[in-house]
């Protein structure tokens, strides 16, 4: 067989059953093993930064990693920014990026880049086939290296190494194991979480995924007399009626110092010492409370779970029963809207086990404030802060769970970065309900400017934060990517077309008039 | 000064007047600067990509360059496709990046990354600023560098560097000198075209964006009994009434073979040695026929026209009339619209020194094999492959040329990469005409497949090449991006969108249904 189909063979029987794709000329023999081999799915993006965020949606609700198929150095170039935040998620992709037949790449032709040194960045692991027959083992490296990372692997394919025949399917690769439980970690930390201070444990990345490791952690924490926050721009956060409400930790560094000031300890589980987004004149890198001591439980490779059973076994609170949590109430807005006002309609018509993608960015907080009122779902947040994530990430959520409602509660201005995704909704018929916060600005920047201390600013800083002038017309852009469109301006009019928009199958977009 | 208002002020001295812009919190000083510093505009961008094809196109028309400004890693990253066309187009372009404050980079912040190790492939110079009192001195290079080497210069601006004060402008960087003409090659290659065989001079880069370097040539080739061919996929070709008709290189390998086939020598002016688009089976990287002689008169980073007025001279044809040329014959299209069509149309309507983008891929082949015949315009075609230049590209080109009517010949499947440069086109109300070449296919795929072998596409295959279902509307993606639409189905409607738009100021965009 060629070595296209070599290598798509080992994919399938690796289980990856999805391939997000914008091909061109070099990918044409993977093209065409599609239909050569039965398996994986090719679902086509119009641009490469929709393509490696569905991947990441994909890989964010499966655990497995979903291929990218990318035309050379430029179009592997497109689709980085996604990659970058699933670098940030801790999401394992595969990236299969066409090159120029082997022989062909010293002539430098127009298309010709350092695929590698643009890879590197946001790969894990990162390699180039170097001959048909060795092609399919090497993807087979990509494959174990992407779940063992929990990273994008990228694989720079040769189209002569594809299009070349007689290769064989590599042997499926098995799926790594997660380091080890460290024992000695799990008693250094049982043993402050027994010392009578004031403990409190951050859980971020993968345990913030799994219902059983926020019970877990909230037993421990309870019978320590401290308390558990969440990480904020999680990769996905469970939330339901029988999962314990958890804080997240807010935006701005000094909200952060001060969501931690009166703790003795922060026990990291999954997640990071916190860091400020940005660095900002007179405050830390990481703001952090004086004396505030930083114990690593587990870090981002480690199993979390597996961590804080063992945890909780060290700490005698495996048994206890989980504290009653007051949940938030939320009522149905009235009148004009703003971010409180959609996430609540949000929360009132979402349906069981919906996944909530909130690229709202300065519309986002509002949401997680209240989800724990809402029926079980859960959220994907922005990980690296590289905006145009939403629309493709709820895409290849939505692929991933066909079964599931997906709403995607979306900033304008970075609904603008990769709207193309709307197109593979309408396409897929998917059940993607957009909500766009039509605010019209960029104003996350209106506050940094204010941050800054530019309280009035002059007309060419205005210009950069704001999106009117034309406002862009949502329902005229969403038809034009073949997606329904509603465009609410009260709370009673967002509730409607939310609960309209759940009630039908297929993608919809919903602007709400900020 | 703050160390960007120094840094923009050595800008300004500098003659650099506009910014392509989509700023985000570490750029908040350069935007705060816009204000406080006379001559330098920022223009807005919906994303990056649009940012950076913006000032290739403006880079192009004026041959100095534009300013962009990108927020980190990320948006530098959704820039690069275009910057690899501005590389390969040797379009001068500075990049400001934004970057953490110095001390706050170590933190491996959410947006941090390997900002050189995405740069490099599409920097001829890159840089950092090392403090507020020497980035304007550290600017200063990248002015130098990017005029130098004709190629986009990166310099990533650390926040602290940017808002701290103490900086002053630098003085103002001098223009640099193209090497001096080499003497010994022109000898070389003058007595080559006085020994009676058949030469063929090839055109690229800068020798066609001259008409004087133009019309030395075609002296030059008629004297020795030769030819003039032009460079396929050139940044910038002239064309008019005084400016002798050029053949263009074909696109296909065996085609280029053809086209050379007969001549003894290959005459280097600003091209390089003639390379395949892409690598095919059994066929050259290089597709020259046997014996053919290859010489190097000018190469990229030289004056053309000096080189070319030195060897008339040696030639003795500097003096001489030009050959009398046939200028081809255009018709009013009727009925069914295919590219031959497209292409009489906008023949038949551009007006006097139009700026024709054409990113028509597929259809791209009918213009300059007609455009001679229309009156005096210049032609920007996609130079190095990367899909999704057409709209950007004629936003920095109208920009640039206030007074010209901006003509963007797009193929729909690279309009949906960059389809937010329609917002800027009608913010900044650019007179600039997108004619959509809707096939609702990557047809330029389908023929690909078809060299492939694969004449009959399976179901996966086959929806990896097609835009349809849905088809893109794209009269409602105009209209959401507030752009006037028209729709035409035959060159009777297309001519008249064509009068329509050119006799209206702003932006317009025709649909032409293929």
């Amino acid at each position: 067989m060629k070595g296209s189909e070599g290598l798509l063979a080992t994919a399938a029987a690796a289980g990856v059953d999805i391939c997000f794709a914008n091909p061109g000329t070099t990918e044409i023999p993977l093209v065409e093993a599609f239909d050569q081999v039965d398996g994986v799915r090719a679902v086509l993006g119009l641009s490469e930064g929709v393509v490696t965020g569905a991947a990441d949606g994909y890989g964010r609700m499966t655990g497995a990693p979903a291929l990218t198929l990318l035309h050379l150095g430029p179009g592997f170039a497109n689709g980085i920014a996604n990659l970058h935040n699933a670098r940030r998620a801790r999401t394992p992709i595969i990236n299969l990026v066409g090159e120029h037949a082997s022989w062909h790449q010293a002539a430098d032709a127009p298309l010709s880049s350092d695929i590698e040194s643009l890879a590197r960045p946001v790969s894990g692991w990162l390699g180039r086939t170097t001959s048909t027959s060795s092609a399919p083992e090497e993807f087979a490296e990509a494959y174990v290296a992407a779940l063992r990372d929990r990273l994008p692997a990228t694989l720079i394919a040769a189209a002569d190494h594809m299009w070349g025949q007689g290769a064989m399917p590599a042997s499926a690769p098995a799926r790594p194991e997660r380091p080890q439980v460290d024992e000695l970690r799990i008693a250094e930390v049982a043993k402050v979480l027994s010392a009578g201070r004031r403990p409190v444990l951050l859980l971020g990345g993968h345990a913030l995924e799994n219902a059983e490791s926020i019970r877990t952690a909230v037993r421990i924490a309870a019978a320590a007399g401290g308390d558990v926050l969440a990480e904020r721009g999680s990769a996905r956060v469970e939330r339901g009626p029988d999962i314990p409400p958890l804080q997240t930790l807010p935006y701005f560094p000094e909200a952060v110092t001060s969501a931690l000031d009166g703790y003795t300890d922060l026990i990291l589980i999954g997640a990071r010492t916190p860091v400020s987004f940005f660095g900002y004149k007179g405050q830390l890198s990481h703001p952090l409370p004086d004396g505030l001591n930083v114990h690593e439980l587990a870090d981002a490779d480690a199993d979390s779970l597996t961590c804080l059973t063992a945890l909780a076994e060290a700490t005698g609170s495996a048994a206890d029963k989980l504290p009653r949590a007051e949940r938030p109430k939320v009522t149905a807005p009235t009148g004009a809207l703003d971010a409180n006002a959609i996430a609540a309609a949000i929360v009132l018509t979402q349906p069981e086990h919906a996944i909530i993608v909130n690229e709202g960015v300065s519309s986002s907080a509002a949401y997680p404030a209240i989800a724990d009122a809402a029926p079980a779902h859960c959220e994907l947040a922005l990980t690296g802060g590289a905006i145009g994530m939403g629309m493709p990430v709820s895409t290849g959520a939505a692929i991933a769970c066909p079964d599931r409602a997906v709403i995607n509660l979306q900033a304008d201005g970075s609904a603008a970065y990769t709207v193309q995704a709307l197109w593979t909704q309408a396409r897929e018929s998917l059940n993607v309900t957009t909500v766009i916060c039509s605010n019209s600005r960029y104003r996350i920047l209106d506050e940094e400017l204010r941050r800054a201390g530019i309280d009035d600013p002059g007309a060419a800083a205005a210009s950069m934060t704001s999106l009117g002038e034309p406002a862009l017309d949502w329902q005229a852009v969403a038809r034009g990517f073949g997606v329904q469109s509603t465009r609410a301006t009260t709370g009673e009019e967002l509730l409607n077309a939310l609960r309209a928009a759940q009630a039908q199958p297929g993608p919809h977009l919903v602007e709400a008039v900020l």
